[in-house]
């Protein structure tokens, strides 16, 4: 049973009723831990709630695989796809025992030709968590790029100590 | 003169005379280099179109100025404040002589109580922007994690040679 407040973590310009009936039309999958969820590249639009459990976020470069993010439950995924209809950037994998609510963009268009007014909190509500996570991303930016500035001015330190020893 | 070639830019989601219509309500302002369009912190709800010229995004940290991005011609700022309405992240300087197109939410709001089905427009217009913002973020942020590895296992190889040199 979904509850009002467990739903007010996922689209906060919704009002409470229209979170209830766009969590009512989404499928449920529940996924084991290590199970694929999306593939990269894969072309669908869809968003992606986690109810429980958790996945990673991760994208395959040549043969290796770089992790990107880690989602909990409350969090969402696919949305950026749901969007502007580009393929999925990254793969998406189930990290513990996870069910998931997907709301697939047929039964979101059902909703928006009900009532217009709807598709502007809806994606008010989407538009705020890219927000957000925009904020954090670019916060993690500075941070790495301060790191990057240390370690050049450390190798400066070590080639100008080097030029200094004796052959 | 405003032509809807010139516009399409901006928010890709509106039909074309909803462009032309909310670029009507925009207040002109134009700018020196190095003026200062928006400090930090500040609390307002616009969007900020640079129609003409450029602007460099900063942020102040202690009396450090941290460059953080440079947006120019028919690129927009200010929509993350817009949408939630919390306070701007960063400061917003003239990097040219600049021509901005500033579309207050009173006004959008206006439009919004004309049409209800304009905010779905709107929001998603704004939102696939962050999504395109998000996935060149996360690509820098995967960049210069791969930079600081290299860093790092130089510096192991930098230690490991320091520890076999003679006292």
């Amino acid at each position: 049973m979904v509850t009002a407040t467990q739903m007010t973590r996922f689209l906060p310009y919704l009002k409470p009723n229209e979170e209830i009936g766009i969590l009512e039309t989404a499928a449920i999958k529940e996924l084991d831990r290590d199970q694929v969820v999306l593939e990269q590249s894969e072309k669908l639009q869809a968003i992606f709630l986690i109810e429980h459990g958790a996945v990673r976020v991760e994208r395959s470069e040549g043969d290796q695989i770089v992790p990107l993010a880690r989602l909990e439950a409350g969090e969402f995924f696919g949305e950026m796809s749901f969007i502007d209809g580009a393929p999925t950037s990254a793969r998406v994998v189930a990290d513990a025992p996870t069910r998931l609510l997907i709301v697939e963009a047929s039964k979101v268009n059902e909703l928006i030709s009900k009532d217009p007014s709807f598709a502007g909190r809806l994606y008010r509500s989407i538009a705020s968590i890219l927000a957000v996570r925009l904020r954090l991303t670019s916060m993690q930016l500075d941070t790495l790029a301060e790191e990057i500035d240390s370690y050049s001015q450390a190798r400066a330190e070590i080639e100008a100590a080097a030029a200094r020893l004796p052959d």
